[in-house]
């Protein structure tokens, strides 16, 4: 397989600035590797039309055109509720298969346990990559990783895709830049295709999550003064809670960044039927302080907010209001200059 | 399949009080149905001399004594860490099945996936039961579980076995006798060894945790005044507090009960190198109201306490010290009588 792949992301039906969350981390961190989206709603179109930003990535209504630009690989861009292949998908993943391009994956449903695409693969001499396949014999975890030297960040959201992993993976240049030698740790599907390694614990059986993020932690810290490890889901997230909390105590981390999405309001309503409200942050920062303090000492050192669908002013002024009611630093990374979030970190690392 | 099978229990090596928590509750529950127990070294003994109860059923030396019994089945009955199978055990689950017995496994390593046990069950007409094997197309939870009209009820712990499934097991008949239809939710192998049907949480894909737990609640709920939730781990569990998250966030319960070993002071230390101090009950009530508030209104209701190794007069003053310090009625219904859970059930129900 080709170290560097080109990509052709399928994300049919769900494109956008907000639900298409692997295949927007893609193109914003690996832009000059995806050849192509493809989405019948807004075919014709730029990525950047559609997400503003991503340049003259096209957006095709076909598999096939997708093809035509010789992709390496054709990469899964958007996770279904449940993480499952829409039936529809098969047919274009054949015939992706039969031009020769590697299948990426981040499914719950594997692809390699799909007859025909495994038996195709095989025909085609092409890879199947599920990323989310666990790897075997995890361990439960033992609290290991609170005894690592590296300095552990965890982000913790508010929800879902607020920006936990683009926060990190903002941070690692600048703290590199700092002096400190910065791991990423990929906990989830889009980590892992754009770091290369990693597990994503939302795909292990419940009784090793925190075994994983215990794993990964102990792979990641020797040598690195700070280990900046992916979070996942949200701890009053009615779905995915245990997730959350199992990395929080299987990663032991020494430090905190709670990642907001400043308009949102809802958990999930990003998707549907939105009901529970989302608290104060001071409530999430007493919550994942008192859960993580119960196995590792640890609490929230700032704030990173996601705040793409405001104007740079309203933006400013929903991290200084975040700031004033927490009292941390805040600010958005991917907006602004990431340095409340990086010096917080270095105090961290070296308090 | 016998529908009321007899058993033979697996607890070679691990036979205790505290430790084989899985044919402990067998026998308790199930005293007609168990033929012996196989343990190398508590040979020659009858349960009762190793657990304190369980009358005369024999606790024998090899498979092959245990099997002159003629069990329907053979039941494994220690949960190893991480749940895996023994190698040594490869051989006697083989000659189980020689003798005609059927195998019911909690282990998270599935005996039906075994080459050499699945060949022999097919070749004798043995029936593998793995009940850790988690139904398909388990839905992420939504929160559909706060609606259900029946109040549910969930156990939750200062750690792993301390008696949260036996509490709710004790419970059954004395609410029954004070008029409220009472369903039982198995989430654990022991749990739904018992019941006959359940969803092991521990054992689903992580993200399926509390959607798990919602699919079971809408499942016990029609027709009951109470739906008595079975809980697991603990939520400062360093392995297994994602699992008791997901339990708490799908079930949606309305009440809490708080189950404790009173002479527990660590976390895990009925196994090996503890080193995480149980907190005070207080702790306990806080981040379970906490975190069960976050997504459903819930509170902790009463102590269970688990007094086993102590004296009558002990147990009594442990129940008032936690009631005292709680402020909440408390006692160990396996010992007492079980009324002040009871009625704080009863009035959570009708409340």
């Amino acid at each position: 397989m080709n170290s560097q792949p080109t990509f052709l992301l399928l994300a049919d039906g769900d494109f956008s600035p907000m639900t298409s969350k692997t295949a927007n981390s893609v193109i914003r961190f690996l832009p000059d590797r995806v050849v192509g989206v493809v989405d019948r709603e807004h075919a014709g179109k730029t990525v950047q039309e559609v997400l503003g930003f991503g340049g003259a990535i096209p957006v095709v209504g076909s598999m096939k055109e997708g093809l035509a630009q010789k992709p390496d690989a054709v990469l899964i861009g958007i996770a279904p509720a449940g993480g499952r292949l829409p039936d529809e998908w098969r047919a274009w993943l054949a015939e992706a298969l039969d031009a020769g391009a590697d299948l990426w994956s981040g499914l719950h449903t594997f692809l390699s346990d799909d007859p025909l695409l495994a038996a195709k693969a095989d025909e085609k001499g092409c890879t199947i990559l599920d990323v989310r396949k666990p790897p075997a014999n995890l361990p439960v975890a033992m609290g290991l990783a609170r005894e690592v030297d590296a300095c552990v960040v965890l982000t913790v959201g508010t929800d879902c895709n607020v920006g936990k992993m683009t926060a990190q993976l903002r941070l690692v240049e600048g703290l590199e830049e700092r002096g400190l030698k910065t791991r990423f740790v990929a906990t989830g599907q889009t980590g892992i295709f754009i770091e290369g390694w990693g597990i994503a614990v939302d795909a292990v059986v419940a009784d090793f999550i925190a075994g994983a993020a215990e794993q990964l932690v102990l792979k990641a810290a020797p040598g690195a003064d700070v280990v900046l490890v992916e979070g996942q889901g949200s701890i009053n997230h009615p779905g995915y809670s245990g997730v959350t909390l199992g990395l929080l105590h299987g990663a032991c981390p020494d430090a905190l960044i709670l990642c907001h999405q400043a308009t949102r309001e809802y958990i999930g309503e990003y998707r549907s039927a939105p009901w529970l409200k989302i608290p104060p942050l001071t409530d999430y920062i007493k919550m994942y302080e008192m859960l993580g303090n119960a196995v590792h000492p640890t609490k929230v050192i700032a704030v990173s907010m996601n705040t793409y669908d405001l104007s740079d002013e309203e933006a400013r002024a929903a991290c200084a209001a975040a700031a004033q009611e927490t009292g941390l630093p805040c600010t958005d990374p991917v907006r602004f200059d990431a340095a409340p979030l990086l010096d917080a970190i270095v105090a961290a690392a070296r308090g």
